[in-house]
């Protein structure tokens, strides 16, 4: 049997971002977990901050974003210079030799902008999974580079797209899956998974597709959760070794073999 | 004799970056060199644009810019997010694989503060030519990568600085030259080094330092044109093989053999 290399597909969402010494400390336990590794970032608050500055009025339909020109232009200053730069210069500092760049740089996630339904949500790019170069991935992760991803792809006609960075982190996650065992991880503001939402202790340690019915069948699960636990499966099924849903905090333990967050298998 | 391989070190300044049509011209024209090539970029007014609406208010100093912290980050905003990011958008449109960093993606740019002295210029850094990681360029330039650089370094103690493009340009040719033979091209607004300012076509198609001593001492030169084309020969004496001087629409010709712009060498 061959022996694949392992890889790990980080994501850190705004909460972490938002907070300099939450990102501080985040950025250590990143800089301290060994072999290769992506990060995805996403966005924050910042963006929408910067935008009031600007005059750019964030405009919502359904509960969604909208990214008109003036977002997109927003955005890509914001995700992919400010919060983008700050991190590579916080994990440079840590002799960690991060290269920040979006889905267009090297063209690393080819996207298509989301077709217009009944919502026309503007600049926003879903990833094409099956088109990932999964050489220029290698390229850079050989010669010890570790991405860092601002939420952006692009069209291939030259516009840049906002995109969701769970669903960037896990089309990365599922092409590496290819030539490496991968884990996803998603660092959120939960130890993990909890059997009981009043009790933070309560984190299901493993969890497989029959153990996942049952708690659901039970009735057992926060429904906000679900979504998340759904996406994990999703990207299981196409071919993610390991999905790891955990605390920022505990960064470092789960990226070993002894996780205390929610290992997810299938 | 080892052949060394070519690569082109290849510079446009913000008067390309602030019309949309010169940049689109440029970036076909960019698109089409053959062999490696990096691209360097300046930032253009748009920085003062929007740093005006964000009430960000450019401190100068004996004509020069002071950055300062709000600055700083917008011009990570502007430089390394807005105007990096469409031109790797819009090169990626015409399958040219651009990659865009700044000097602290990768490390491939290591930089100091400027020391504080008669003026303190703020997060200005000055490159570090001698620990430029020369593996870490070669092994973008190996994987077919074309590395876009936003004017921005890093200190190695987690802060993101100013950096002049020109210099920046400089010292990537400079570095590379240790492995291949490196032309480094200065697009601006003129066809090269004119012999009378006032006529456009007199453009001086060749120079070396002893034709470069004899038009100083016969004071045919604009003075203007003299920093430049100093800098030059100091690229030149640290290794560089050739600098091009010449207007951004020329780019293809003088990345050629048949250079319509002022080619200088030793």
């Amino acid at each position: 049997m061959e022996i694949m290399e392992q890889v790990f597909v980080i994501k850190i969402g705004g909460n972490v971002i938002d907070d300099p010494q939450a990102l501080e400390k985040f950025l250590a336990a990143f800089a301290a977990v060994e072999g290769p590794k992506i990060l995805v970032h996403g966005g924050g608050k910042i963006a929408t901050r910067i935008g009031d500055k600007l005059g750019i009025v964030s405009n919502y339909k359904d509960g969604r974003r909208i990214t008109d020109d003036a977002t997109i232009d927003l955005v890509t200053m914001v995700y992919g210079g400010l919060v983008n730069k700050q991190i590579v210069a916080g994990l440079q500092r840590l002799h960690c030799n991060a290269l920040g760049i979006t889905g267009a740089d090297g063209n690393v996630l080819p996207a298509v902008k989301r077709p217009v339904g009944a919502i026309d949500f503007g600049w926003v790019g879903d990833v094409v999974t099956e088109k990932i170069p999964l050489n220029n991935w290698q390229a850079l992760l050989d010669h010890q580079f570790i991405p860092v991803l601002a939420p952006l792809t692009h069209d291939g006609r030259g516009h840049i797209m906002n995109t969701n960075a769970d669903t960037m982190a896990s089309a990365i996650a599922v092409a590496l899956s290819a030539r490496y065992k991968v884990r996803l991880v998603y660092c959120f503001e939960k130890k993990g998974v909890l059997e009981s939402v009043e009790d933070e202790q309560s984190v299901i340690r493993n969890m497989n597709r029959n153990a996942y019915a049952q708690l659901k069948s039970a009735g057992k699960l926060f429904a906000g959760i679900l979504p998340k636990i759904d996406n994990a499966f999703a990207a299981i099924e196409a071919g993610v070794a390991e999905v790891l849903i955990g605390h920022a905090d505990d960064l470092v333990q789960n990226t070993s073999s002894s996780t205390t967050g929610t290992l997810i298998t299938a």
